[in-house]
């Protein structure tokens, strides 16, 4: 016995078997290690994980649709039921205040996400049916057939988690095993999850080798869970270089895989609206832009402002709140150096620091709020290094002259998650902002108006993607039933098959009323013979 | 002057610039070239191409979708009025029959293709609009922004040629412009339809440089055509070294990359139905393995027959047809060499040849068709040499020992475009047949009951695509309309933008009935405030 905690492979939870290492939280603000230690698991321990979840998989996609709904109804209420706990220890692990946050918003966030997949499931949303009477072919998506790693990021423990979030609950609702690679930065968290979800999932009888959690895995191993034929698909939240490495490795496999990597959500501030509004909306970037210590996928990085003395007005208030921003904290020394080097590689392209910034020099993992600004002239020069993304909370001010200037700064846009657009409520900005969301449509995920990028609802016509380098796929969102779940799903055509070896939902009698489309118009009611 | 056909480059029909060689057709049944010299671009030639398709992409994505209608309609009416000139060169370069085949098959089927993207653009149904008014989120599938390449096959001159087949017509009912490689083994036909694209798109009113054709581009350029940020997506279909070749490529750069590759179509004859009607299956799988000389992706090239006395009769009846079998005619040279070194590696693997088979040994690409056999405990030995694809008339029998050696056949095969269960009428299969469904399902893309999978239906019920290494993404189809479309799409989600500033399809007032997700029901009404 190493006095380390279990790992749950296989069906139950375990003590390690050939780890390479170990890993602990820490308490942010003081840089100390916190709770007990957790295995980092070598390459025997994922090869038992991926063995366990491919030998479940043929069952587990063969499930009663309802079970699994069940699965994630009591996970949910499990969480419930333990929701102090959980952001106790989220909070102690990641420095993310209790209220207003994990208490409070992220863990219904999280847990009105399995709720909605569980909705999903009963109503069939995500599988698409489609029936072709008079060709005698009909199509639902359905479950892989082999198993998902889902690996989570560092800046929700809760809502992003590998064995509680949008991934996790989007693979288990398509009927796919999860092999959840949570991020050793909250291990303590997920082990709570990870019990509670366990035995939610033996409650609702299904396969107790259907869910796995890892804490740590060494980069060599990471070819296990992501580069070969077993695995059936890949959700990655976090950083772009390893989540570039990672999908090198399933692109060579042929393993699909969803990577929400890098974004920095360029906001537009049009000329009117900083007329009419200019202070209020440099309190509202400042929010945004602070707000989680900067920590969020759709973090407002970059403005466009226009070089009039509306947008300098605008700037000077920015600035003053930076200026007057306490110390933040962020999750760990490696998101701190990540941000320096980034706000080095910013300045070393022309940015110059215009407010806040300066290291505090203490223990843990604190920064001070920076804003820094650039001409439009030299940031159209060298677009690609002034749009490193600067994780937490520092801003981008890019002074633009003029609507074509503008323009161009936007067709300059790498793909993002987000594009963000203030206008005059007079309508004497429209024009402009029509002209910029014909260039920003195609370049991001989830364009917005008036409204900063940080809040992501669960809403069926979200998308939390983007073109890449964004994501991996321009076609998908990884928040937002039912189209997250698609995401691990196959598509599966029956052609002159009989009714009675159909799958129940594509048959001709529909008790459930589910939608379907039928002859090229949808319908909740019966189809052919019965219809 | 060279005096090589010209390129569609750019907007116009032009000479080659720095062509790097030349490519000709050639009479299959004799070997000899025939028709004009053709160029091979090089690198400047599909530089301007890509430019071209570039600096158009933000135009046409633009469009309004009735030009789209009006262009994909007219060019369906132009092939229409030139069909009978069109099966007379395709013809002459493939060597498949003018009927029934090129002229009354494939041509039609190629004007319906074009069609049914003329309606999905009208009745928006691959673009799936999704409206949550209580949270002020739209969404609607949209352009990708980019131009998208499209390689074609050697086996479709009409119905997947880059310049008219499903992947061309999904590219641009998305409102993407396409750069077309169409297959060097027909140039006149390609052509010949460029031509009439070409003056389709003009007389619709749109940009002239929204369709390109190249003939032959030299592997060298290829990263210009799927490995770089200015490409939206890819469509190919083709072999699998050459599709895994350019993958690789296209997955470096983050560009989607739609393959179809590859497949032997599994076919299970149960003993019921072997008992009841072997003859008439004999006949009836020689026929489909030999089809246009086997040369389909749905080809069945690989048969599962149990070791009955019914399942010996069976083989007896098809080696039969397959040694009095006429000699046939492959596209190519290269289609021959390709086909015998599958015939010896599967040999080598323990196949044996029980009919057919040998080299015709005259001029032109003539082949046997040939029928080999393998025990089912030495295909469990090495599955992967004995999936190897055989692309032509050549089919190998497996044979079973009990429903349990089946079934652990069926585990062992890759990705397939089909499974295909054959059971008697009587019910008395049923079991049997069911417990392989649930093994084949997820491990192909359409699965068929008593039917031969050579028949491609396009029918938006219909999956031609399955898991890797069939095609690069399980969750896509590249031939039924509207979800061949998707896959060259981008998810648009709209925050909080007010009516006016979004797209017609996705506001509250719908005029056109289109049918529309609101609030988690299908309507065709209004939404919102109108709704």
């Amino acid at each position: 016995m190493s006095g380390r905690q279990q790992v749950l492979v296989a069906g139950a939870w375990r003590d390690e078997v050939e780890p390479i290492g170990e890993l602990r939280a820490h308490n942010p603000a003081t840089g100390e290690p916190i709770g007990p230690a957790y295995p980092v698991s070598g390459r025997r321990e994922v090869e038992d994980a991926v063995a366990a979840a491919v030998a479940v998989a043929e069952t587990f996609s063969a499930t009663d649709p309802e079970r699994i709904a069940a699965f994630l109804e009591g996970y949910a209420d499990g969480i419930e039921a333990e929701a102090d706990a959980l952001a106790e220890v989220a909070n102690a692990e990641t420095g993310l205040p209790v209220s207003p946050r994990l208490r409070d918003v992220e863990l219904p966030r999280t847990t009105g996400q399995l709720r909605q997949a569980v909705r999903a499931v009963r109503e069939w949303s995500w599988a698409d049916p489609v029936i072709d009477t008079a060709g005698g072919l009909r199509s639902v998506f359905g479950p892989l057939g082999k198993p998902v790693t889902v690996f989570g990021p560092n800046n929700f423990p809760f809502a992003f988690n590998a064995i509680a979030g949008s991934d996790f609950a989007s693979a288990i609702a398509a009927r796919n095993p999860v092999i959840a690679k949570v991020h050793p930065l909250h291990p303590g968290t997920s082990e709570k999850l990870g019990r509670i979800a366990h035995a939610a999932l033996v409650a609702a009888g299904l396969p107790a080798a259907a869910i796995q959690l890892l804490y740590g895995v060494d980069p060599s191993c990471s070819d296990l869970l992501v580069g070969q034929g077993a695995i059936g698909g890949v959700g990655f939240t976090g950083g772009r270089s390893g989540g570039l490495a990672l999908k090198a490795q399933a692109d060579a496999a042929g393993v699909p895989f969803y990577a929400e990597m890098s974004s920095i959500n360029p906001v537009f501030l049009l000329e009117g609206v900083l007329e009419q509004r200019g202070e209020a909306l440099a309190q509202e970037f400042f929010a945004s832009c602070t707000m989680g210590s900067g920590q969020f996928c759709t973090n407002p990085g970059l403005l466009v402002v226009p070089r009039t003395a509306a947008g300098d007005a605008f700037v000077a208030a920015a600035a003053s709140r930076f200026d007057a921003a306490p110390e933040q904290v962020l999750f760990s020394g490696d998101g701190k150096r990540h941000l320096n080097a980034a706000v080095d590689a910013l300045r070393a392209a022309g940015a110059e620091r215009i407010a806040g910034g300066g290291d505090p020099d203490r223990p843990g993992y604190w920064v001070r709020p920076e804003l820094l600004a650039v001409d439009g002239a030299r940031f159209l020069a060298d677009p690609a290094s002034l749009q490193t993304e600067a994780f937490g909370p520092v801003g981008l001010v890019v002074r633009s002259d003029g609507h074509e200037q503008a323009q161009a700064i936007a067709r300059a846009f790498e793909g993002n998650l987000t594009a963000t657009l203030y206008r005059a409520a007079d309508g004497r900005d429209d024009a402009a902002a029509s002209a910029l969301i014909t260039l920003l449509r195609p370049r991001v995920g989830r364009l917005i108006v008036d409204k900063m990028p940080t809040g992501v609802a669960v809403s069926p016509a979200m998308n939390h993607g983007g073109p890449y380098p964004a994501t991996g796929h321009p076609g998908f969102t990884s928040v937002g039933m039912p189209g997250s779940i698609r995401r691990f799903a196959g598509l599966h055509s029956y052609d002159n098959v009989p009714d009675a070896l159909l799958p129940p939902v594509l048959r001709d009698r529909n008790p459930g009323g589910v939608w379907r489309r039928i002859d090229g118009e949808w319908s909740t009611g019966d189809a052919g013979a019965a219809g």
